[in-house]
């Protein structure tokens, strides 16, 4: 007999060679319905693979991604062979489960061309299959024989990755008539696979390589239950509607310019506005916490980098260095701060009495990326990080800590992401060598890190071989309004450019001592952040972010005199407010602005001319009663003020 | 006899052969005495030049600057003629005036080097040549008869450049035993030279190229009168005082560092404050006058400039393209903002009813400069301007430059630059060719900034010909505190860029028209206009405008808790406050913070203590009582109130 251990510890006695899924089964034939994959001594594994020796297991339902991952990836395979059976002689690149489903690259051949029409035959096809209850079967295989197997099927794509692998490690699976190269696992048959869509259709090139062909890539998400299917759909449009890349268009919040260059975004002037609004708002806090707000310019002799290791690390993957026409100099654009924020600290003496010394900039950073890559503001080549550093002593670390984590809370509270977590990333304790810093250094940090969350009753899940090589580090992850999940925050400790750079202080003993850092961002990257905002809000900013307040909406034009005076008024109140002058009726003038999320409608008739008065509307919400421009005013400083308390 | 007109009008008759400084004689002696150079036919002279024919005739004194260009051109040719006297065989460069005195750049050879220390001994052979009234005479010579003196002489540098000229238009002036190669003019004798001071020794490089010899710049400066020249070193010592180098230093205001790369500033924190208080101040008023602010990155596409036609114009002199690691794009640092500007314009349709379109950014440039002409914040490679761009109709170009005299002269006023000039520059009328854009458009354009000036009482003068080949312009010249110029903000009209970026409107004819561009900075860049003002109030900022508005000093530790709790409270009011809780004698503590210019101190002893009150103190003026720290918050508030009305 073998020795089975499970998750909660306890241990059973099975036969030798019987598999994850049958012992699913003994435990009981619902949970067996249930499970997608196991985790035999922490390798993930098909269900029904045999175990031979004594096992740790887990076995993975729904909810854990290794089942997702099974059921996704069989998914593919499941869809490969529709393809194939639509398509024959197509061929077959690689075919992945994702985040959300699965996709396969394909290159159709004989000129054919799949196209999202052509998405519900073979939706359907796989409809077929999977009710055919196909079993996935696991064989390994010499190089040769793979070689052979694909060489005769004359897949090329195939053939030039197993040229890649090495003997010995090979495996096929194999579901009715299609046989895949593949690591696995699988589900044990195409069964649970019920409910199918096939999502969209779009080019990839062959290994992300612009020089190689440019094959078919075709998405899809399954489900073992069409209700769950059914609520991803619902979810998708939703995402849709609240895409920050449409909003940011309808709102006219920004844009992208291809003389300008891809991934550079050009904030229009709603955009800068609410940009500003977050620094303004960012600012001040930071004021009130004791940090200290610096500018540094975008570029930095190439030699900066060099001395903080950038180069070297990312050198041949950035921008490229240009060079001055004169003088030999070469510079590079920054991609990140912490080099010019130590030649800051490196410009005057510092006192252990001073620190600690926290430096903060929302500094503009460049990094390259592949064209193919950028997403909208998530993905971009310029961005603005709200970055800090905090120059302190070992002893400070701690208190450090806690004062970031803090704010951090406090933040994510004034913009409404009520919902995170954070992972606390440590030294791998088995390769203690490929950090820099040293273990008395490493522990005090590690320790002050996981106290500090603790004091702060922060939720937090403790990572083992996590940390740079610099130091461990905290990072934060919010769940927004639609569920999803966006990684924000970062705290991190660096033992390394305090060296580079030589930072010092002096310490009560009058010598020289070595200060550490810590590198922090919040929002991490504002346009990144402000695409979170408006996935999460759909546009509908709270009042002190939006960057208009309010619009004013004459009923005719004889009103118009009055309204601009209205207009003018809160404008020189510095409440930002536009004004609707167009000789349409009030219905759609409303309609109009209310698609522009305005959150205050001000409408102007003949009682309100007379009385100078203002009738006031709140989007989304109705009536507010009348009243004078003077009390609106107040009323939406009293709303801002009670949206963020300092 | 031959007419001579004066600048009055008035018209004379003279022998033929009259010298201008005869004619002076026959005005008056004193006249005579007071002249120094003329302008004959529009071309300056010497007084001693012969008229042989019916000339215009502007005599001129010192306060002329042409005047002071013979005088210190004169000057220039006396110290290489004591130089020569006290070093045999020094080889001479090139030797002008400058807008303050003058330099030669010399090599002394021979293993010689001539320091500071020597210049007493110079400045005295100076002087007693000058007391000799040696006269200057001028010949015009063969290019050979020059190349054959100066070889003779052994004087490399001289013939480098005599064979770059033309032969005919080769002058040679000598005075006692000194020959230079010189266009002139200079003074009838040395005579005039009665005050002599030389200032410093520096490094350049021959013909300012780093590869050539290094040689010695002697700069000095001479004057008429001894007064003129006191006057001048009190000046000197008084801007030296008020460098803004020497102040950004001791405030802590900002850094350089060789690492990151010269010129580019490093804004430390109270240097970043004190920026961002321009800025917020700047932005507030924008938006009240209808401006729209942008953000835009810092890098674009080299196929932009190229559309922009800056790359053809200013490419070569520029930091150069850098590439991109894959994808074979080049990108390039961004010289000016209004590229990117044009392709916000182009981001959505415009219709005249939108028009003017007033987009505005801070935007940071960088524009190459040779290391050796860097200078402070007054000449750098990276700078903020306060950019904007109005796009607007052609009728509407007379409001819109009345709309930003209107700005200027509120921003002026508020930052207490009250003397101030403007030049207006437009076409040379007989070289219209030169121009982009219609005749009427000129015309209009013209008449458009002429009668606004007009009509904000602007005091100005009309240069024909200084126009931009896009456009007519305004600039603004300030005067500072010490009698200096700076120019600040300009305004210029744009024919050319709604062209290359294909810029349109949608008229009231729903066709599509073309909108002029109006390019415009008040403070021009951030970092120079900082500088202005830093030497302007000697670093006595008003209160608006200070990092930091108060300082709390607790007389004794025993007090430190109740002033932490002041400080605490001020900052949490928004007011920028310090504390200085060093164990110091209260009077050394008000003397290093006086130091700091920071306008408050509040001190804090018993009596405060125990009735929750401060002292204040404002920097320079002295007692302003006790209070409760919430009226000294609204006392700052209040004041800063005072200072800039909106």
């Amino acid at each position: 007999m073998i020795k089975i251990t499970f998750p909660d510890g306890s241990v059973k006695e099975f036969e030798p060679g019987i598999s994850s899924l049958e012992i699913a089964e003994q435990i009981s034939p619902r949970l067996a319905g249930e499970v997608y994959a196991a985790t035999v001594n922490n390798e993930v594994r098909d269900l029904t693979r045999p175990i031979y020796a004594d096992a740790s297991l887990v076995l993975h339902k729904w909810d854990d991604e290794p089942a997702r991952h099974a059921f996704w990836h069989s998914s593919a395979h499941l869809m490969a062979e529709a393809l194939e059976s639509i398509y024959p002689g197509i061929k077959f690149g690689i075919g992945p489960a994702i985040e959300n489903g699965f996709y396969y690259d394909v290159d159709p051949g004989d000129g054919r061309v799949i196209t999202d029409a052509d998405l519900p035959a073979i939706e359907k096809k796989m409809k077929e299959l999977a009710a055919e209850n196909l079993k996935f079967t696991r064989r390994e295989v010499s190089k040769k024989e793979a070689m052979d197997i694909f060489t005769a099927k004359g897949d090329e794509y195939k053939t030039e990755l197993i040229g890649e692998l090495e003997d010995g490690s090979i495996t096929l699976y194999t579901q009715g008539n299609f046989t895949d190269l593949c690591r696995g696992p699988h589900l044990p048959s195409t069964a649970p696979i019920r409910a199918i869509k096939l999502l969209n259709v779009a080019g990839a090139y062959w290994r992300g390589n612009e020089k190689n062909k440019m094959l078919t890539r075709i998405y899809g998400i399954t489900y073992p239950k069409q209700k769950l299917l059914d609520d991803y759909l619902v979810f998708l449009e939703e995402a849709r509607k609240r895409d920050h890349r449409r909003i940011g268009r309808e709102l006219e919040l920004f844009t992208f310019s291809p003389h300008v260059g891809m991934g550079l975004p050009l904030w229009m002037p709603k955009g800068a506005e609410l940009r500003q609004n977050l620094i303004d708002f960012m600012t001040r806090i930071l004021k009130k916490r004791g940090y200290q707000i610096v500018t540094t310019p975008h570029i930095g002799n190439v030699n900066l980098y060099k001395t903080s290791g950038h180069y070297e690390k990312y050198g041949k993957d950035s921008f490229q260095p240009m060079a001055t026409p004169q003088e030999g100099e070469q510079f590079m654009l920054k991609p990140m701060n912490c080099p010019h924020h130590c030649e800051i600290y490196n410009a005057k003496p510092h006192s252990y009495k001073d620190l600690p010394f926290r430096m903060a900039e929302f500094g503009t950073v460049y990094r390259y990326e592949q064209s193919g890559e950028l997403h909208g503001l998530t993905r971009v080549r310029s961005f603005t990080q709200d970055d800090a550093h905090h120059f302190c002593r070992h002893d400070q670390l701690k208190e450090e800590f806690k004062s970031i984590i803090d704010l951090v809370q406090f933040i994510f509270k004034a913009v409404n992401l009520n919902e995170y977590s954070a992972q606390i990333s440590l030294r791998d304790p088995d390769n203690r060598e490929k950090y820099i810093g040293s273990d008395e250094n490493w522990e005090k940090a590690e320790n002050a890190i996981i106290e500090a969350a603790g004091e702060k009753e922060l939720e937090t899940t403790v990572v083992p071989g996590e940390a740079a090589f610099y130091g461990p580090k905290l990072d934060f992850m919010v769940k927004d309004a639609i569920g999803r999940k966006w990684q924000l925050g970062t705290i991190q400790v660096d033992y390394n450019l305090p060296e580079r750079f030589d930072l010092t202080y002096n310490g009560s003993d009058n010598q020289k001592h070595r200060p550490v850092m810590i590198h922090r961002a919040i929002f991490g990257s504002l346009e990144r952040f402000i695409a979170v905002l408006i996935e999460n809000t759909a546009g509908k900013f709270p009042l002190w972010l939006a960057p208009e307040k309010a619009v004013v909406l004459p009923i005719s034009e004889k009103f118009n005199d009055y309204a601009r005076k209205v207009f003018d008024f809160l404008n020189n109140s510095d409440i930002c407010t536009l004004i609707d002058e167009r000789s349409e009726k009030i219905g759609k003038k409303i309609r109009d602005n209310e698609l522009k999320r305005i959150p205050y409608l001000l409408i102007i008739g003949n009682n309100e001319a007379v009385n100078e008065t203002v009738s006031v509307r709140r989007q989304g919400e109705g009536d507010r009663g009348t009243m004078k421009p003077e009390e609106f005013a107040d009323l939406v400083r009293k709303e801002i003020a009670g949206e963020i308390t300092f």
